[in-house]
């Protein structure tokens, strides 16, 4: 049960945005209770309080480390069941999530985006990662027009005369005499009619590839970001713009913290792409510091 | 079966270092037989050797695109069996893999530091990373001395009382009326005899968190970098020296990959760490442009 607080202290802390309003009492979330007991604004013993909030939801650890950082910052959060919800320049929902998490695809389907991902990690300190989910487009819609001879090699399909007019439209690598092009150019060119005889890769890696072409967008490897793909809005003349990873139902926060901090460096966005039914979900994740 | 050469071809050959030399002749690789036919050196048709090579090597398309690139870098390189040997800066071994691959401990084992990995990407790029094994030290020896009372809350220790002398000795976080350490930190000094009736931890995380400490390093969380630790040589007021992660047996190149990135990008090093009866592997991963 939690903590009803009412008279002219409840006015107070509801006018600093604590507490649920019930009549002239406002009802306190753990989370509530606890900032409250630390600062000494009412007369519960912390420890009490944080050792019965603990045995009534089991990461409040978590969520009392998320919650104390951001208000400690200055922001008003009320608390919802799980998360907190933010106002002005955060007006969404904050979760707050340990580092040993997972992200969850099927956790996300019901949420409101954009929303906060609040990880604490084991030190107890909060990295915020605002997570939207987008519908990147781009403007590179040419295709190659001339069909070329290939013989597969290993992964890789290998033309013996030079592909530099593929090249140009942003497929394959010419080497002046020879070229080569990746398992996936060459499915999406055969699947836009470009190539014959061609077989056409069914992997998820493939639908994104594909998904990504499809909407004007340069496709190349990202793996010198340790990501699937690296991804170009209008032409490689420019910086890439994406990051992009193929990801599973569940994934270690961990190692999206590592992509986004990637991401960050270089200052491209990292979209995190889950094939879903026929669509691709794209989530983007950026690190922000409210 | 590879190729043989006689005559003033081979001396030649052999003087830039392509070919073994069996008395007047020379016997060339796959690879250095497809280099030389595609330079036109040799009176091969490169179409020929790059259909029999792959016939006859799983993974030619990758030996062949990371020597070649060596070699268009002006690297001398001898080939051995899936490896090739550096000379002079990079006196050492090559070992080309596919972004698809996996780093694999066991392969590991038989092999001599410092190796190159070189990385082909389905673009047919290729990334190189020095691998080196090594053994870190810190300069850091001091334990807290005293002891104190803590409650254990979801994955975290607290105490209701300060730990300011505890934080100053870099371990648990210091909250002014309260403190709380992480379950690594608490089990470590349970085992130092600082804390007592202690539940110690006995994953794998652990063993890395404490053979780091006992090499006199300062370890502390690498979420934000992705990782599971940095790590500190002297102080906390220097920057982190290392970024380590525990691995498994095997790793996907690319998840690796991704850690190398974000090391490089905030000048640490990278450290994967395997626990290996007993003992911890570190190896020490650098990406370098040849």
């Amino acid at each position: 049960m939690n903590k009803k607080i009412c008279g002219s202290l409840a006015d107070k802390l509801h006018s600093r945005g604590f507490g649920r309003r019930k009549g002239k009492c406002v009802e306190l979330s753990w989370e509530e209770m606890a900032y409250l007991a630390e600062k000494k604004i009412i007369d519960e013993d912390f420890s009490d309080v944080v050792g019965k909030a603990s045995s009534s939801i089991s990461n409040f650890d978590i969520r009392y480390l998320a919650y104390r950082d951001l208000r400690d910052r200055g922001y008003v959060l009320s608390v919802g069941n799980g998360y907190f919800k933010g106002r002005k320049n955060y007006a969404m929902d904050f979760y707050p999530i340990s580092d040993m998490d997972e992200f969850s695809v099927d956790d996300m389907r019901n949420k409101e985006f954009p929303l906060i991902l609040a990880v604490v990690d084991f030190d107890g300190e909060t990295t915020y990662y605002l997570v939207e989910l987008i519908n990147p487009e781009g403007k590179y819609h040419i295709l190659p027009e001339e069909k070329i001879d290939l013989e597969f090699h290993g992964n890789r399909a290998f033309s013996f005369e030079g592909i530099k007019s593929l090249e140009e439209r942003t497929y394959g690598k010419d080497e002046g005499t020879w070229g080569h092009l990746s398992l996936l150019e060459v499915s999406y060119l055969a699947e836009k009619g470009i190539l014959d005889n061609t077989p056409i890769m069914e992997s998820d890696i493939y639908l994104v590839y594909r998904d990504l072409r499809n909407r004007g967008l340069i496709v190349k490897s990202g793996f010198k970001y340790g990501t699937h793909f690296r991804v170009y809005e209008r032409s490689m003349d420019e910086h890439s713009k994406y990051l992009v990873h193929l990801i599973s139902k569940r994934e270690e926060i961990q190692k999206i913290s590592r992509a986004v901090r990637v991401a960050h460096g270089v200052k491209k966005n990292l979209l995190l792409a889950y094939p879903d039914n026929g669509d691709i979900l794209y989530f983007k994740f950026s690190w922000i510091r409210p």
